[in-house]
Order: C-alpha cells, then sequence, then structure tokens
C-alpha cells in the first residue's frame, strides 16, 4: 500500500504529531455525544492515557504534561479513542461527571455566534458548578 | 473585565487564530450529533462560513480555501457555530448528506483503537459511498 493508503486505509496507528509534537484530541461525551473540550496531546500524554485510560493531554500554556482532573476532580474516563483518516485528530468517547469546562459549565462549548451575527454570541448552557469554589480547593 | 475574563465569560466573539492565523473548526452532525471532521479555518473562511452558512475550510496541505463539497458534492450546512471557553476552537453544528470524508465513509472518524491496545485499530463503520466515483468526475 502507498503510504497515504496505508495510514487511510490500514489499521495500523500511526499518530501524526505535528511540529511540536502535539495532536488535536477532542473529548466527546459517551452518553450524550456533546463535544466537552478540545486539548493536545504528546506522545507520553497519548501513552498514559491509553495505558490508564483516564485522559492525559500536553498544556500548552504550562508546557507540562495535564492529567485532567486532578486539580479539579473532573476527570475523564476514556472509553473509546477514534483516529481520522489522516490520522492527526483522535476524538476521545469520555464518562465524565459534571462540569468539564474550568469556567463552570459542562463543556467549553457554552456559546453560539447569533444567527446572522458574526461577531455576537448567546449563552447556550448554564453553569453546574462554582469554580471558585472548586479551584481555590 | 480582565482580558482573560472578557474572553471567557464575555459575549463579543473575537476568535483567537493561531500563529498561521488560523482557528481549529470540528463539523459534528446537527442531527446525529456525530464528529464528521476536523479542519482549520482562516479569518476569510470564517467570514464565508457565516455570510454563506455553507462551510468553509482552509486547506493546510493546498494552502487555499476550501469550500467543503465544491468537489465532492458533499457540502455542510451550518445550522450553528459553537465557540469554546477560549475562543481559539469552534464546533460546526451542520446538515450534511451521505459522506463526508474523502476515504467513503460518513465521518473521518471510522476507526478506533482496539480496547487494550496502542497500535491495532478496527473499523466502526462502513463506507456509504464510492470515492472513486465522485473524485473522478
Amino acid at each position: 500500500m502507498a503510504t497515504d493508503k496505508k495510514i487511510e486505509e490500514g489499521l495500523e496507528f500511526v499518530p501524526k504529531f505535528d511540529s511540536n509534537g502535539l495532536i488535536t484530541a477532542i473529548a466527546q461525551d459517551a452518553e450524550t455525544n456533546q463535544v466537552l473540550m478540545v486539548a493536545y496531546m504528546n506522545r507520553e500524554a497519548l501513552e498514559l492515557t491509553t495505558k490508564t485510560k483516564n485522559a492525559v493531554y500536553f498544556s500548552r500554556s504550562r508546557r507540562k504534561l495535564w492529567k485532567k482532573g486532578e486539580q479539579s476532580g473532573h476527570i475523564q474516563k476514556v472509553e473509546q479513542i477514534l483516529v481520522d483518516c489522516d490520522q492527526d485528530c483522535l476524538v476521545l468517547k469520555v464518562r465524565v461527571d459534571q462540569g468539564q469546562c474550568h469556567v463552570g459549565y459542562q463543556s467549553c462549548f457554552y456559546r453560539a455566534l447569533k444567527n446572522g451575527s458574526d461577531k455576537e454570541m448567546e449563552l447556550i448552557a448554564e453553569k453546574v458548578y462554582d469554580p471558585k469554589e472548586t479551584y481555590t480547593k
């Protein structure tokens, strides 16, 4: 098989990390299919995730491994890892408790562009916990 | 409001493009909530998307605007655009016909890591169209 075809049609997992050594990972609620957040993994984070079945990311701002929920308690139990055609993006099907976003919402996607506007958003969710209480513990 | 708080809690849309001028965009089936694909937009692609309500991306490999479906016919009618907490990622809720992935599947995520493996994948979908027929027209 040609390389492209092997990557697209093959069943060998060869994740394509970008020039920073990262791959995009989308966390999707395994039950509701809601997209919860988008983060990044380096090779080590991916290995830890497949091994422990708890989502581990790489924080680009803090430049270190980020065990999701380590501080907040809002861990992600990984049920399944999906891979896209060119193997440069992952979808993690996860089981979660309430509140995956550090702002206080269930999902990081709690706003939408207002219909017809390209500047104004509207809230499409309500907060499910108080981040002040969670993050000052 | 401090800048971070404004970005996270505000209702003004100020998309954060990366150093290449791109923002990550996830296309999610508005009906089934299946994640269909992940692509990138520059400012122009985003403007065209909000204006025409058909998804327009920026192809990183071809270095040009990519009107989804232009060649294949598999367009994406955009119903809603969700924005994440730090405004560096979008979810497009889209209405689509059959076959969003150029390999022939409905979604680009047609494979999953086998349970317990970090090397071997399994197919989790069947092809819904023949890309050979679509792309040689």
